[in-house]
């Protein structure tokens, strides 16, 4: 059981090539690389044949309970390159007392992740990938999270990071980055603007771009949510799976593990419909999915309090709508009071803070079940995807006078 | 592996008694209890032997990864009442880029606790046992981590809960505590101030006292975190525990663990030696260890950022002082500025970010390893007690500005 275990055994792989999102083009495995050649993202592909030969899912039951034990469907090689600050599986909690249809209502918390997100697991994977290939600088914009991640596991790995933020990123998530060894920079714009500063140095300053999908190897990493996801509900998954999407990473990550597993014969009963949850101050992938569109427009003047989420384009739209639209599943979005007061009810009845990413999910659960689009006897399942207190929470002003006598009648 | 399949299967009991940590009188089980008669903290106690007989090593290993696989060694009697956020088994983490000595230097991450911090451990143990017990109302004095454990777990439980804090203690916990349902309120004092509010309340609001080692079961949370290293290290603890030292529920705990896996004869090797760690500006424990005296005196004007020790007074100090003794140990302190440049050194050389009082005790690794108290190949086991987030770090000043060229060569 102990966690280090993983990381001193030997590690099969079972890559055979990587492949363009878009127009299926083989690319070769064990090289670097960023997008394909028409500028979309590229999936690693595995013998999954061999992976069900090499491995039981009761062998996967019995090992460390940390992310490690998928090793067999993930992309690292040698064991010397795994970069890891301890990816525990994250715990599933219910949430009974706020659940309002029949169905038993979830949630999946990611904050217990390194650096208290589900960022780390794309970064986790981006940067072993990232020390196997011999990559030596990393660059990053991001909302805050993912660059902390980032920073982190790349001083961990010896690799020098530059990340860059909008101004407005909340501080915590600013000079947790720099305490971590990055050097980061604020900028006067959006997550793409940011993006634009590192798509131009890359040349200048010999950074590899780690950007959201991209590089291939961070939807391997958020992969392991849906893995862990499907072992953790005995390989029958829930109903709907409603998910806080920004870059998408996660929901295309997970939409694919569950591929995987299904081409495998590993998954009972049917997919869960998957629902890309969105603020409607940044919703450009749900006004995509209604128009029927394969790909998202840019969002003008995008503006939510939870930053995860506002990412006004993604260069992986059409593989989110595709996930979306396979499922049989849905785009919604809901406004930013309604996920501070989702965010509230939560916490007060639940004692479960969720980040208001997370808090999005929640109340776009409340809004779908009075829709009808989740139906009352669906089992649903939520994602916090980082620590509530990493987020502004509202004000607190009692106080009470030690010298004075303590007025009991009125607490 | 589902996280939730523990909470569902049938859970026996081994507790025996309660007794007094200072005269060892006995006080019966399953009734509500505070100090013993004479002021002291109460410990439970179990049928070692037969939870030996009830239980091995291996049926504990194959148990969904919380602390509830350590059900035997726990006093919740009736599934129903545990009250769960999901209490994932921490990671273990090496830093041997800072490691000093021969010896492997490991920190056990805390953070991934709910509500980010090993607080939670006391209080969901706690919370299931005061809900087992009929009680309603809970009150508490905290320098933050702890009110915010005690609100989830309380409003979770159904369980009204009244907090106080230092009116310095950082604003995010204090916001926590509020989100998370509690009633919580600022006092012009310390922790101990806070604490006689809650003592003085009691009678006049029914409050049943939260206040470490004031009630007889966060202890036995704490004692998982002793039970879980044991584990993970294949039941051969580390040399030396350095370990961030408040009220010191987690050093008598774990200690309590070490002893009752010893009796049991489930360990092999000997014990660690306990190490108190605490900050210069509030070291009261330190300052009776080395006075060899049984209980420490109040600590006058304590003063320290790292909240979660600043504790002048501890109505354990005694069994601190036992653990310390016992384990042929010792005690120390560090100062402020000397834990803000460790967690600087650990965040950016490892891209752990501890919290201060995590970063105390490998300040005082690095500390006692120059002294000569830790041998070089000793292997040591640090305590990251919760999220680096929840603190303030050193701000960031880097901009740079989207509309003008970006200067690449000084980046």
């Amino acid at each position: 059981m102990n966690h280090l275990d993983n990381l001193i055994t030997h590690r099969p792989n079972f890559v055979t090539h990587l492949e363009c999102g878009m127009t299926g083009e083989h690319y070769p495995k064990e090289q670097v690389h960023g997008l394909s050649k028409v500028g979309k993202p590229l999936l690693v592909r595995y013998d999954l044949k061999k992976i069900a030969e090499a491995v039981t899912k009761e062998e996967i039951s019995l090992r460390p309970p940390d992310f490690w034990r998928y090793r067999e469907f993930l992309p690292v090689r040698h064991t010397i390159n795994i970069v890891s600050l301890g990816e525990v599986m994250t715990p599933i909690i219910t949430l009974s007392k706020v659940q309002a249809g029949k169905g038993t209502l979830y949630v999946k918390d990611e904050a217990r992740l390194p650096t208290g997100s589900f960022k780390a697991r794309g970064l986790c994977m981006a940067i072993s990938m990232a020390k196997e290939l011999g990559i030596t600088k990393v660059a990053m914009p991001t909302n805050g999270n993912a660059g902390a991640a980032c920073a982190a596991y790349a001083s961990r790995a010896g690799i020098e990071s530059f990340i860059f933020c909008p101004d407005d990123t909340p501080t915590i998530n600013v000079r947790e980055i720099a305490q971590q060894g990055a050097k980061v920079w604020l900028v006067n714009g959006l997550i793409n603007d940011c993006g634009k500063i590192v798509a131009e140095g890359k040349q200048a300053k010999g950074w590899f771009d780690m950007s959201t999908l991209k590089e291939p190897y961070r939807i391997e990493g958020k992969k392991t949510m849906g893995l862990e996801l499907a072992e953790q509900f005995h390989w029958q998954l829930p109903d709907v799976i409603l998910y806080p999407t920004g870059g998408g990473t996660g929901l295309i990550g997970m939409w694919k593990a569950f591929k995987e597993l299904q081409e495998m014969g590993w998954l009972k009963g049917k997919l869960p419909r998957m629902v890309v949850v969105q603020s409607s101050g940044c919703a450009p992938i749900v006004k995509a999915w209604e128009e029927g569109k394969e790909h998202a427009e840019l969002w003008q003047n995008a503006k939510t309090i939870a930053w995860g989420i506002r990412v006004p384009v993604a260069v992986g739209d059409f593989l989110m709508l595709r996930a979306v639209n396979e499922s049989s599943g849905f785009a919604t979005s809901v406004d930013d009071e309604v996920i501070l007061e989702a965010r509230a009810e939560c916490a007060n009845k639940e004692g479960f803070l969720m980040c208001p990413e997370g808090a999005a999910t929640f109340a776009a659960y409340q809004k779908e079940l009075k829709s009808g689009r989740i139906k009352s006897e669906e089992s649903v399942m939520l994602f916090n995807c980082a620590a509530g207190t990493k987020y502004e929470l509202p004000p607190v002003n009692s106080r009470l006078d030690r010298n004075q006598p303590i007025p009991y009648a009125q607490l």
